[in-house]
């Protein structure tokens, strides 16, 4: 006798069912305390409430992103279904057009079709394999950490028919001349693989479903039970979240990063001493100038995109670096983006979403004068958030950079490193000159007082987030014309090796 | 013998030219002026600076846009090429593309190619007739009327060559294999159009020449004297505009409205008696969702998009009647805007722009709660923009209006009218209840007490914006049954109406 193998879909064939009287006698006094929770999370305004729907076919995933829609007050749920790809969504990263869709805080975000579908989608159907589709789900858990450590509340609904049923409620729909246009071809192909399905999605279930954001499952046969089971999950989530003064993490578990024992990091062994002088460094200039902007021409360059991430501290060179650059490309081609502070849209997200609405189409390069290494430099240094914060980002910025490389984005991140007397120089320098535009500040001066915060800091970054798809060019800054020819040499052989590809 | 016509473009035929040595002189010195107005125009932030480059090919467009982009700081300038339309721009009305890429207050926008190119284009193709070009050159004056009374600088800059020149300058850039690249087939075929390209260009230029937005024609052969010629031009224009102590336009010179003498008002002749009761209410309600139901699904509403305007005052229903439509529409085909305070990024644009940025794409419905119309009445009525503004709203939102019918989007605007007792009773009975979201605020009472001047704003903005192709439909709303389906039996006729043309 086989042994009975025991599923996380049991529970949810059941038969689960509430009576017509208890469903109306409970549903006013649930819209009500529903339609509270939404005001006091509009009022509060700290956290986003994103809704997952998921599941079986027929199994009433439209119903219920309809129903929330009418117990709640719909002015401020933004319902989003994920079909085919547009043409501006399909030139970037997957994850791109979720990003664009996240509500901001205070908000309700129901996602009807999410980060799952592609995956579970393709694995059923054969064309990715099961190390694939691991990997993908490893990349959901963190995604969705981030998300739950910047403050979101998600509640990821998977809605569950057992195979007779789901068979059933198909040919009820379509006996129904007014439900008939619901059951589409691809309800029925997906009948057909329910067991291959089902196999699959229980694995997906099993592998995301994290103490932060654990997957719900629901019955979805009836509707009273499943109604009643989604307004009061949705309602006692958002009152949980709501009474918790605060709903941050707790204060980071990690050991604190310390300096290596030898004070030895790899920028103190630069060599800031390295030079080029002016006629070598004019006749290098135009070649690779010269060599780039073929490379922007380049047909093959049609089918990647390019972002250049420019750190360093004040007066290293940032500026007059990136002009080097763009003199070489057609302006068409290029956007830049300086980061200074965040606006409001842009604070009522997570940290990276201003940065994502920044990537670039194919053929087009986008250059950040500083980026969201700010991250784990300015704000860890300034104490401008808090060290579970900037240490969970060096994770997360990997998420986020391979995901530009596996979308052919060349991402070439530069580190300019200037001494700190080439720095009081380039300070003292400035406040000779007239230009109102190079003004040193108090805050420059309060930065610099600073310098070995930041050292640290930066060696982390580099140690951490130097990685084989998106590796740091650490370049020696001390000589504008030697740093100017390095960065541009490194440009151009990695879009070269990209279009070589 | 034939008389001799003068043409606009006979003043860059003359063969214009800068010396070497001149320009070697004079460049650096513009070089830091320019980059200092840029510095002050990012301090200052009240204005954008957007720059039009337009003109015959060959005549150094793409030169003057790399130009201002290595003159100036490249960090703030935002350069667009306008090619072909993405998917997500060519469901929208032409101009969404131009409104997305608007650069905010304090930044300077190059655009390359703009509103003119598609009307040139056409009617040197003969695809459009001469009424036709004529009418979009009206809508452009008027269109960047807005865009100055909105503080915008700006400088639209047209490069000419005779035809001898545009042609030398072809075979020159194709004899050179470095340059060979820049000359298309469209670059060829433009040059047999050349005189057809003068003629309309010339009509174009002199139509759309005005007093805020004068065009600029640049002879473009000579490099030399086309870099300091636009280079000074920006310039100017720039200082000129920060010195003005405040950019906007003057008191408006339009006579006051005044309310009829007679006192008689369409909304003072509403029968705000009009009842439904219960059970017919009910009845009807079933019948207009439903029907409303199956025109979201018709297979021609792909074609079309639907934008639901809610205008009223306080406590006239407009939350109650949204939900009673969305109530009947699938929830991933619909998206509310309830219209509150602008973000930071709205208000560094024209008013109009946080409303452009909800144009919904094909197959869907977008709802404003409360919408653009807040400029004729709160901002109005308040005084929180000043008279000239809120006059020039009128014509403004028209012109918005007519490009979303002509771009089959249907547009449909109630305005719920209650009277005053009903408004106090309503504020009275919500004063009674426990839910907070209902909590009369003292802005409500001190809203009420201008119900006059709310009901003269309401009135002109009736008689002035209720056009061919967005009418107003004025609701009696003292009784919200009859309100409710009167809204739904309207939506469902217009929309009726677009699926069957």
């Amino acid at each position: 006798m086989q042994a009975e193998k025991q599923s996380m879909f049991e529970s949810a064939e059941l038969g689960h069912k509430i009576d017509k009287k208890t469903y109306k006698e409970q549903v006013p006094a649930l819209r009500e305390a529903l339609l509270d929770a939404q005001f006091d999370l509009a009022q509060a305004g700290n956290f986003p409430v994103i809704i997952l729907i998921g599941g079986v076919d027929g199994a009433g995933k439209g119903e219920t992103a309809n129903l929330l829609n009418e117990w709640m007050d719909p002015r401020h749920i933004h319902t989003q279904a994920f079909g085919a790809l547009s043409d501006e969504e399909s030139e970037r990263p997957l994850m791109w057009r979720f990003w664009r869709a996240l509500p901001p805080k205070g908000k309700v975000g129901i996602y009807f079709g999410s980060w799952y579908t592609e995956p579970i989608v393709k694995r059923a159907y054969g064309e990715t394999d099961k190390e694939t589709l691991s990997y993908s789900l490893e990349e959901i858990v963190r995604f969705e950490k981030m998300l739950t450590d910047e403050g979101a509340l998600i509640l990821k609904f998977w809605f569950h028919l057992s195979k007779e049923k789901q068979k059933e409620r198909i040919h009820s729909l379509e006996d129904n001349p007014k439900t008939r246009w619901r059951v589409t071809e691809i309800d029925k192909r997906h009948l057909k693989l329910y067991d291959k399905f089902r196999e699959i999605s229980e694995h997906v279930l099993r592998d995301t479903s994290t103490a932060e954001a654990p997957w719900i499952i629901v019955e979805g046969f009836d509707a009273n039970y499943r109604n009643l089971t989604v307004g009061k999950q949705v309602l006692q989530a958002m009152r949980k979240r709501l009474e918790q003064h605060d709903g941050r993490p707790l204060a980071s578990a990690a050991p604190p990063l310390m300096t290596p024992v030898d004070n030895l990091q790899l920028i103190n062994t630069l060599d800031l001493s390295l030079k080029l002088d002016k006629t070598i460094y004019e006749r290098k200039l135009e070649k690779y100038q010269g060599r780039l902007n073929i490379l922007t021409r380049d047909p093959k360059f049609k089918d990647i995109s390019v972002i250049i991430v420019f750190e360093g501290l004040d007066a290293a060179g940032k500026g007059g670096s990136i002009r080097r650059i763009t003199h070489a490309i057609d302006a068409r081609m290029f956007s830049i983006t300086p980061i200074a502070a965040p606006t409001e849209e842009e604070r009522a997200q997570p940290y990276l979403w201003r940065f994502w609405r920044h990537i670039p189409r194919r053929g087009r390069l986008a250059i950040f004068d500083r980026s969201w290494y700010g991250r784990v430099l300015v704000e860890r240094v300034e104490g401008l958030c808090s060290e579970y914060d900037w240490m969970r980002a060096y994770s997360e910025i990997n998420d986020f950079e391979e995901q530009q490389a596996r979308n052919d984005i060349v991402l070439v991140k530069f580190w300019l490193q200037i001494s700190k007397e080439e720095q009081l120089r380039r300070f003292e320098e400035r406040q000779q000159i007239s230009f109102k535009r190079f003004k040193i500040t108090d805050e420059d001066w309060r930065n610099r007082e600073k310098w070995d915060d930041y050292q640290a800091a930066v060696s982390d970054m580099i140690d951490r987030t130097s990685t084989l798809h998106a590796p740091w060019t650490v370049v020696e800054a001390e000589d504008k014309n030697f740093a100017r020819i390095k960065i541009l040499k490194t440009l151009c052989e990695r879009i070269e090796q990209a279009v070589a590809d």
